[in-house]
């Protein structure tokens, strides 16, 4: 069994190398630059991971590792488009520096290449990987148009919040995990129990995101502390502080979601403060890392199997920064 | 051995039907309105012929239909928020409609549900189709990227237009075509040469349709007549023009371009009239076209098999709007 760290630099030597072709250049450039601007590779690692789990990592994992590692960066190149974002790991993004049109396409040539390394899979499990795969790209493009449309509503619940994360952010790990455990020859059952694993501990991931956003050490977060505030992004804690505050904090929080204050970060966040959401959605990230490990804890094989996906989301979730 | 119309009724029965959930409708509605849109369907009808020319239909014959149908609609979705197109067929273009932003993701789903209409197909042509249309669906990003850096460029030769003309719309007819094939079980030389067919039948397609937009009845050519030489576009004529013109109708057809005159479209008409542009177009359209049709000559087939792709040859070829 290889730790995270291991197989994260045995997948970045293997992803490391040109997957395009090289004219036109135009087109592929983009690419290239978008892919060297790295990333945490939890994905493509959890793909390996999951093999791993039940059997030697087969061949085919790396194929399938790879494809959903481009499919993210698909993700993120159109996200990008979407949220009009001009930085993506500290640099410019796509179509900040080629143009949107370019960028659009990147990203569509992006997903038909992970499809091209999802064809170089053979063998019995070639239908239950496509069908996964493409159950999952759905769900990711649900996720983000639901995403969108949540940014023109004030009324979204948390439930209907929930489900666009879990479309949007969950259910990618959860697939990567599951496609691993396929390709390790894991029964259906085994198969689900990683997929609830990586289903809830993505749950968990979001929530400390949001947490992180409002309450982050700024020299530890990478990104800007209070941007979900500044933007009025939709997140676990505004849509929990909505639903709980008295009437007045309620009508305080939406007048400052309506103007552009100098103070509204700090208001925002006495708010907060004042109707615990900083503490409940401190419970919530554990309840969901507690019941992703009860997941892990179900999968039938060896205990010292589990213990690399055991570390890696206590890694995860327990990070402050 | 059963017609292009025959067939395309038939598919119009198995392809109206609903390809995608009912939620989040601001994502799937955007798609049901674009297909119902319509279109002459031209290359999944041609899955159909490739295959029939060869042996009876067999049933994934209809899933890998669907499949390239969907992507030809992913691309033109797409291809409409480059263009800033506000119509199509007619009809408000879908980020017209709903906005970039839901046009560039309902695009997306369109081509995952290619995707998984592919995934349907079974047995041991599956390697090899999904091989071809990867191979064509990167290839037809990379003729749109061609298409929009030549927008930016006065010196394109004919050469480069045909490179970008092939990739981004003969490969596709032409993939269709041998995807056919290969599920009527043809041997390589005959595929080969039925995607050659369908590659030579997309170069006379688009000359015919440089030809139309600029010397076309306006009363039978759907588009607006001039179109093209109002937006500058680089098409077979233009490009031509600028080649063999003399020194001062070429000056004078740069001036025309740059500026933005009432008389434009008339102005060019002339020098392409008095460069010859207009017999060569049609020289050239129908030098593809036999070339299209020796191909088809030489698959090794009963004569009498063919003639339904011969027929839809010369239908799409000469006709006059």
């Amino acid at each position: 069994m290889q730790t995270f760290e291991s197989l994260a630099q045995q997948f970045a030597a293997h992803f490391n190398k040109d997957h395009f072709p090289k004219e036109p250049a135009s087109l592929y450039e983009p690419n290239r630059y978008f892919l060297q601007l790295g990333g945490k590779r939890v994905r493509p690692v959890g793909v390996l991971m999951g093999n791993e789990l039940f059997d030697e990592i087969v061949p085919d994992a790396w194929n399938v590792a790879t494809a959903i590692e481009l499919f993210h960066n698909f993700t993120l190149i159109h996200d990008d488009i979407m949220d009009a974002a001009p930085l993506r790991r500290g640099m410019a993004t796509v179509h900040e520096k080629w143009g949107a049109s370019t960028a659009l396409l990147a990203g569509d040539v992006m997903l038909v290449a992970a499809y091209e390394y999802l064809n170089k899979v053979s063998g019995k499990y070639v239908f239950t990987l496509n069908s996964l795969f493409n159950r999952t790209a759905r769900e990711v493009c649900e996720g983000q148009q639901l995403d969108m449309d949540f940014e023109k509503r004030s009324d979204v619940s948390q439930e209907e919040y929930l489900h666009m994360i879990n479309l949007k952010t969950s259910v990618l790990l959860a697939a990567s995990l599951k496609m691993g455990a396929i390709l390790g020859g894991a029964g259906e059952r085994n198969q689900n129990l990683l997929y609830e694993f990586g289903r809830k501990l993505g749950l968990a991931f979001q929530v400390q995101d949001d947490y992180l956003d409002a309450f982050g050490d700024p020299g530890k977060f990478g990104k800007q502390v209070g941007g979900d505030i500044k933007s009025n992004k939709k997140t676990f804690l505004l849509i929990h502080a909505l639903e709980t505050a008295s009437a007045g904090q309620k009508q305080e929080l939406e007048a400052l979601l309506k103007a552009d204050e100098s103070d509204k970060v700090e208001r925002v966040l006495s708010i907060f403060r004042a109707t615990g959401v900083d503490a409940w959605a401190l419970e919530l990230k554990d309840r969901y890392l507690q019941e992703a490990l009860a997941h892990l804890d179900d999968v039938a094989v060896l205990s010292k199997r589990k213990e690399p996906l055991r570390e890696l989301a206590l890694y995860l979730i327990h990070r402050d920064s």
